[in-house]
């Protein structure tokens, strides 16, 4: 059997081969970095969210991504619409609940999402997963609270995994993916990822292209996140002292480069 | 009489002094991207999708561009009221049929749309438009399948430009523009423009700006479709080797100093 | 008692130090940028407008910022609910009347707000103040008419401060700021940011930054507005041969870049 490692470097292989169609049900703020995230990596990005086609959209589509980070009545009837359509087809769910713990909204949504789909897997910061597993969140805005770093991100994630039966990713400094039995830790990435907005809803958009190539979601977790990370090493290695505007520009860029090989070289991963 | 390049490339200079206001309803992936092409080739645009006021900017501006890429009940309302009050005023209609053939609701759209308001130019690739024509597309995702290219563009456009009476442009490794009369062929642009998001939105609110600027319709798609695949050639070469996050911010850079001369120096066209 | 430069150049120093949560009601089309260009001046962007949570949003937030670029009838009464809530909580807020003179809708939506909600801040171009101040705007869509140009901004500015008791920024060439009693102009920017979408936008989103980190909104609007400013000489510099493209993501790299020093040596003011 290979290491998490070696199958995440031959998923992107795949990826790219196979050109997997996301349907990403997704926020106006960060989505068309998503879509260019999901060309870039090698993926096809289709959006869709009115009720009249989302499950149509969703039936022809290798994976289906639900962000909630500008929700409303109409998208959430949507997402759940979507959510139980993959999971009748057994189309993975990579789901992003983007803001839980800031308003009931947010809270009530991901509560019904969780209950009414079944998640393949579940991307957050620590305040998100918090929430979605009953702790207390110190939910500021949409990016993690500082303090949140004090709660302890890997047993958390382990119970989340166990609890929903999926695979979890809290995304942070250091990156825990637990599918419940497995669990890895990331140390790729850099700060300057937090100073562009939907970083975290590019990783989850690419987690879809990866899920959708791949049925071992523990390591399309991992490929998705550690592309994204080391794509934000990349771009701060080239853009790093001219500024946000262009780190930007080169995270795209980097994504667009990346192949195996350089997951090979580059991912730092703690395998237990 | 001048050839169709002489045309495009006066046109485009008309366009630059008179910057006409193209009012958008379009979609919440691409649509910066397109607000910004307009701008770079010399327009102005303005986005309004409620139907509350969507026939007053209607009214106000010298074209209306179409796009159903993330179509909802709401705006599909606008869509048709818009249309008809351009037609009313006439003012150019532009119809990006996106992702026609991929669902019910974005099949049944565009059929309503096609008959109930008069379209002056349709813009789309192989599968859309082969849908509209009553084809059996093979649509998969927003993108052009491969197996479309067995298909015949020019059959297709010209039977589309008569059944319809506009100009069809079908866009693709060839473009194919026909108003049923006249058919021309353009042979620029660059494989890596399928690479980033919204090349086709941006090419459709272009020709906005174009039509916009002169009666000609099949002038102005060609002008407008050549005007975009030579700024993927440009961008191609200044950033082809760097990532589809540069060459994406090329785009916009090369139809910002795009002008008449460099049509006639670079537009490679096929007059019958 | 220091002057307004000293000021501004201060509260952006406070505002790097306390990263206020900024919360904007804001357009599809120019979104994006204005998240980047809050998160590059220091501040925390959250976008939602859903009327189950909106209210929520504004009550954890420091600034609230309501951009009407793309109302439409959902999102208008999420602008009024949470702009009450702002006025309830002491929470300041900007209000960006886009396109106010292009359309009946508009119109109304621009005096149901200044009517129901306390504004803090109002900017807006020449047009847009006039339309405001109940003098006759020649609108043409969205950006600022050539003609309004004789219209005379200082007075119009002063007027509508008086009238609304709050801070009026009238942005063009020369940028007038007055809240009443005291009236600066600033000096700084390049006509260049006109051919970029947003700019505006992102101008009304950090002003909400800064309105976010002190209570002086009038120095708060001028550090806005001198930094977006400053950030279109800057990317003009660097990229004004190369084109808008990269001009766009100039701007973001200049505002991730400034400090108080940079505003304390190229704001170029007018104090009386």
């Amino acid at each position: 059997m290979n290491g998490i490692k070696e199958s995440a470097a031959k998923l992107l292989t795949d990826l790219r081969k196979n050109v997997p169609l996301v349907h990403n049900i997704t926020n106006y703020v960060t989505v068309n970095d998503v879509a260019n995230a999901i060309l870039a990596i090698g993926g096809s990005p289709i959006m869709a969210d009115d009720i009249g086609e989302t499950e149509d959209i969703t039936a022809i589509s290798s994976a289906l991504v639900i962000n909630m980070g500008t929700l409303n009545e109409r998208t959430i009837a949507s997402m759940i619409a979507s959510g139980k359509k993959a999971n009748v087809l057994g189309i993975p769910v990579v789901f992003d609940p983007v803001g839980a713990g800031a308003s009931r909204l947010r809270n009530e949504t991901a509560m019904k999402i969780t209950e009414q789909v079944k998640i393949s897997i579940l991307r957050g910061n620590m305040s998100e997963i918090s929430f979605i597993g009953g702790l207390e969140a110190s939910t500021k805005g949409v990016d993690a609270s500082e303090s949140d770093s004090r709660n302890d991100g890997e047993a958390l994630a382990v119970k989340v995994a166990q609890r929903l039966g999926c695979t979890v990713a809290v995304t942070g400094a250091v990156d825990i993916i637990s599918d419940g039995k497995r669990t890895v830790k990331l140390y790729n990435g850099h700060p300057m990822l937090s100073k562009v907005t939907g970083t975290g809803c590019m990783s989850s958009g690419i987690t879809g292209a990866f899920a959708g190539a791949g049925k071992d979601y523990l390591v399309a977790a991992a490929g998705a996140i550690a592309s994204m990370s080391i794509a934000g090493e990349d771009a701060f290695e080239k853009y790093g002292n001219i500024g946000t505007g262009s780190f930007h520009m080169g995270i795209i860029d980097a994504l667009s480069r990346l192949d195996g090989e350089a997951i090979m070289k580059r991912m730092k991963i703690d395998e237990k």
